[in-house]
């Protein structure tokens, strides 16, 4: 109905790469992978809800992708390729290009080529729909149910910055502008751990991505493989950028801040070398913060054996 | 963030089928086609432009998924799965148990398993985007650009009975039942020929489905295939029950009403027998309504040869 809508896919008919068939027809076709298995996730993207109006739309751009790609990575898949579904309530040249940008730069630094799409407007807010595809090894697909006694508990990454710098920006926290600096990057531009997870088939167990806090999120592995887990605190890798915040801001930021886009995964005892060389050939920083246990019960202690209280934390038993 | 959104979930998690992983991880896994190409189409549905509020949540669950089967259709792809991305403002258990219902009655009579989605909450109005998944013999896809010269031009189903349900809706046609009543399924609930499109690979040079109108769609396959085309109107499948509107406003709804999701395919006339006989075992009804040209017109003529006016049917030429 509205023609002029379609010139916002002027921005997203980059180019693919040869072996697709990108927008333009009915369906977009994707190269044969012989032998693999594929997998996809889906995300949306609300304004008001998962991103402020004035956010830039560079990072926004960025982060709709990367959101996704987490998802390819938590399953251990190679990403094939993404469409966009994006309403918009005017057309704003500026901000598309901006957008479309920090989209591509995901997409192409994956080989994740967006393939396909629909734009329209919308009386509403900014919608955003990304759908990503991704093949695997059958069978190797790393579920959250995986999991088994005596596996060690590694997570990608750092905790905490992401959601400081949410505090930060929702006048939560006193502001801070040397904080929110430090911060800011790992809340809007989140960088998935793609190219490691692909590697983690056949030596980890289970995995999944820390989208709504590092407790919870693990808490879905535990409830999946029926299992518990021992964490020690002082192993978790605490982003530099908030280590000297008061005690008790740090640990909620670590254990339950949302919006990591980090992995977190189990794997057996054996596999610690592999998995610390892997992650040196693919400049990725890993850290073993713990361990599954029998039972269905999530420990927290300090080094010194003082106990965390998760439930106080927003951990919700299961 | 919002909790009691998860309880959207609950009516989107219906079994999936042998060789399937759905919703519960971080991605779903398709079975392997072992020999087959993928494709993919995505399609967001906005309330207040794509649908009306107090649209019937059951139709609109119908036809969220018809429109994305219905270019999978017009690949001749043959569905292998879907997800569904929802963003509610609020949560109505009844609203979500039609739309539900709806939903996988597409998703069950085209074996097309839900297999993944995101749920939100949203300040703004409801957001539908459907993503769908298709499997083609390698190099067979039904692409716009593939029209010959001398190929018969073909259309499944009718023409014509959702734009006159459209504007009857809106109040731009004086009210009348019976027409309502005749006209509103081709509207709310389109049943793309996916089954018989599935089998056109091999007999069918180009396709698409019928979305914008027919004129408007048949000239993107001119474009792309750089061809023109001769119609003859008295072939057009005219909806019966709008055969008896007033001659311009029969005209305007068969040659440049949308939401039709019908196919129109063009292929070589040795293929006219097979094209029908398997319109016979998939009944599905078929017209041939005219043949691709040289040059690049597209004329419309009646059998006693009066020339009609595209151009004043909405038909931009190009």
């Amino acid at each position: 109905m509205v023609r002029e809508f379609d010139l916002i896919g002027r921005y997203f008919s980059r180019e693919v790469p040869e072996g697709y068939i990108g927008a333009g027809d009915d369906c977009a076709v994707l190269p044969e992978q012989p032998g693999r298995q594929w997998v996809v996730s889906t995300d949306a993207l609300i304004e008001g809800r998962h991103f402020l109006s004035d956010v830039d739309p560079f990072a926004l751009g960025h982060k709709s992708l990367a959101v996704n790609l987490s998802d390819l990575a938590a399953m251990g898949a190679t990403p094939a390729g993404c469409v966009l579904a994006l309403a918009l309530p005017k057309i704003d040249e500026n901000w598309l290009s901006k957008f479309s940008d920090g989209f591509y730069f995901m997409a192409d630094q994956h080989s994740c080529p967006l393939v396909g799409g629909d734009t329209t407007g919308t009386g509403h807010g900014i919608m955003i729909c990304v759908t990503v595809f991704g093949h695997i090894t059958p069978g190797t697909a790393l579920l959250r149910s995986g999991a088994q006694y005596g596996d060690d508990i590694w997570i990608t990454g750092s905790l905490g910055a992401a959601h400081i710098a949410l505090k930060l920006l929702q006048g939560a926290l006193p502001a801070n502008d040397v904080l929110l600096a430090d911060t800011r990057a790992a809340l809007e531009r989140p960088r998935p751990p793609v190219m490691y997870a692909a590697q983690l088939a056949g030596l980890a167990h289970a995995a999944l991505d820390i989208s709504d806090g590092f407790l919870q999120d693990l808490g879905h592995i535990l409830k999946a493989s029926k299992c518990g887990a021992h964490i020690i605190f002082d192993n978790l890798p605490v982003d530099p950028a908030i280590r000297n915040l008061p005690n008790e801001l740090m640990q909620e930021a670590v254990l339950s801040g949302g919006d990591v886009y980090q992995l977190c995964f189990t794997a057996p005892q054996r596999h610690r070398n592999a998995i610390e060389t892997l992650a040196r050939q693919f400049s990725t920083m890993v850290s073993r913060v713990g361990v599954i246990t029998e039972g269905n019960e999530l420990v927290v202690e300090t080094l010194s054996g003082r106990r965390l209280m998760p439930s106080q934390l927003g951990y919700q038993h299961f």
